[in-house]
């Protein structure tokens, strides 16, 4: 099926004026002016479609176009808030992919069997509220509603007290979270964040999985001493064991699977003084992994090996798991249709997973999942360089459209 | 002749509380509030001793007790600033053994033939700005004036900066340099830093030598990426680069000889977010040897290891020397004069070298020079547990005291 190429980008560009920050990047929390004003805009869009337009209990936005039956429905769609300083394609490419593949279907007078709904859930990045996922967490009633009083911005303003400030009843906010079997399948399309399509000279492709992450923080700890005086064969330095261990963090993600990440993205050493034998040195792990079983593996493997090390150079070393989230498989069924999609339109079908969590993570806990990637140009994401190219939305609402057609028949 | 013991000892404790951190120690950096209050606390004790009392163009101490004939003076000293979280012995023993021992002279009615002036010299520790020994690098005419506008501190804070806040003319520095033929020897009592002292069962040493130093920085950048998005062979992450520098650091040092030292004391990643693969990891160089042309081989081992790891990981290096001290010998006679003293005082002569660099390799420029040491405890240093007994110090401002009515004859 057509659909209105130049539409789904005009929109994109549009939205980039809510959030501007000076580097032409985007700044878009949950339930800040700037999102709010990209949601209202939105809505607008959705009721210009025709498509039903509502909100539910804690913000989020649907539209939806009819199907034959009443349900359940396909769903799709993304989010519109951003990390700080982040880019411009990151969530809002699915909500306007998503609309433009339903918009087209009703300009065109397909009426698909089921329902489709295109979704926008709030704070999805977790960038104001220090829980991400926020929106699908309600609809998937999987939020810890108790904690709603509790979990604060920086500012120390609750999720309650802004959804309360934006006319929504934190009491009923329980009340956003769907009945069984209300969708059938949930698509979501988002930009890649990485360099495969790029490498593979794809506009998009076809997400097999999310994966898993786990992370850990680190700290080996020595004596501190003067630089100068005390002799190499006399120290308890916790500098070169750290490097040991960030070398073998490297070599484990290597070995144990194309599919496994693995990150040391900060570290510190204190007291971090030029002339001063480190006292301690802390670092934190980023492990993921599409199979979760492959996953621990490495996270154990690193842990193992933190340990000997530590004991080996008579150091003592603490490691600490922070934070889990589970992996999720596309489902068979979505992925295969997928590919039936991609061969209507004429692109090579490329399966890569994701190394990011999305919405979908929340989603799969109560329908199938599938996700499509378009390509990021060098793979930049989270930054004002944020880039995929008119062709490549293009390509990918293409995608998603005739996938979304094949799901609602 | 006889000091004050209770006197000296009493002054040390006094000091610890400017810039006392939650774990005991001291992080009292070069024209901050403790550092300056400590300063201002000396010069009143100094001019309570009777000395008369200066501060030169950039904010060195003096105080100094005149002789029968103008001059050339003997100079002692030491310095009053800290690396972050280190000890309360390290500079201030130095200082107020010396004011200790100039005082005692007074109080007995002694004049010296030649004067005799304490110094309490600015930056040392070279932890506030990256320029060690910077007080003594003007007092001996060798600090880079141009560059006063651009040797900043971490927070961007020039040296220029600093001195104008403090009520010195950044123009004027020059003239912190003396004159040809203006000291006719520096003598420095310090703590040892390592653990030969305590071996020994000696409370104090002489110094035969100090180490040559070698400060660098090395930056290597790669590409800022989400840690889950990217593969692990697409990724140009400077962070086990990194590692493997600091491991062939340690092993440049071990296989050179026992005198050599190498260490890696700061290590900082950009964006620092687990997250987030690095866009860049700093870290430092800091590498000593008393025999100068082969601490020069281990860095340029090191810059060498360096730039090929850099080329190839696909990441772009940088790797700049900021400072170098060279290794000198204490000078013959005033060795001689404290065996001489050391025997006044019924103390064990014993000869050991400096692994750390101190203000003496400075002022071994203008005039000789000499160093006592006192005994560390555990060899500790440059941390809270930093400890020399006030038996120690006793001893060790006797023999300075002794050296010093000897070189002042």
């Amino acid at each position: 099926m057509q659909i209105n190429a130049a539409r789904v980008n005009e929109r994109l560009a549009y939205l980039t004026r809510f959030g501007t920050t000076p580097d032409g990047g985007v700044t878009r929390y949950a339930f800040t002016p700037a999102e709010q004003a990209a949601t209202n805009t939105v809505a607008g869009w959705m009721a210009e479609a025709g498509l039903e337009v509502r909100r539910d209990a804690v913000g989020n936005l649907f539209g939806r176009l009819p199907g034959r039956r009443p349900g359940p429905a396909v769903l799709t769609g993304s989010h519109l808030d951003s990390v700080p300083n982040g880019g411009h394609y990151d969530g809002p490419a699915g909500v306007l992919a998503a609309l433009e593949a339903v918009q087209s279907m009703k300009e065109q007078g397909i009426v698909p069997e089921y329902p489709i709904e295109v979704g926008s859930f709030i704070g999805e990045e977790g960038s104001r509220f220090p829980h991400g996922l926020l929106g699908t967490s309600f609809l998937t009633g999987t939020f810890p509603c108790d904690e709603i009083d509790h979990i604060a911005d920086r500012d120390g303003v609750t999720i309650a007290a802004a959804l309360r400030a934006h006319g929504y009843d934190p009491a009923r906010a329980a009340e956003a979270a769907v009945a069984p079997g209300t969708y059938k399948a949930y698509v979501e399309l988002h930009i890649e964040q990485s360099g495969m399509l790029e490498a593979r000279g794809l506009p998009a492709g076809i997400v097999s999985g999310i994966a898993g992450m786990r992370q850990a923080r680190g700290v080996i700890r020595g004596r501190a001493e003067h630089a100068g005086a005390c002799p190499m064969d006399l120290r308890r330095d916790p500098m070169p064991a750290v490097a040991e261990v960030i070398l073998e963090v490297e070599r484990a993600a290597r070995e144990l699977s194309p599919a496994t990440r693995a990150t040391v993205g900060f570290v510190q050493a204190s007291p971090g003084a030029a002339n001063v034998i480190p006292a301690a040195v802390e670092l934190s792990f980023d492990i993921r992994d599409l199979d979760g079983d492959r996953r621990d593996a490495c996270v154990e493997r690193i842990r193992t090996f933190f340990d000997e090390v530590s004991r080996r150079r008579g150091l003592t070393g603490e490691f600490e798991v922070q934070h889990t989230s589970i992996p999720i498989r596309c489902d068979a069924h979505i992925v295969q249709t997928m590919h039936e999609a991609a061969a209507a339109i004429n692109l090579e079908p490329f399966e890569l997973p994701s190394g990011a969590v999305h919405d979908g993570a929340n989603v799969s806990l109560i329908c199938p999942v599938g996700m499509i990637f378009v390509r990021s140009r060098d793979g930049l994401s989270h930054c004002p360089q944020e880039y995929t190219s008119p062709e490549d939305i293009a390509a990918g609402t293409s995608l998603l459209a005739e996938t979304l057609l094949r799901l609602a028949k």
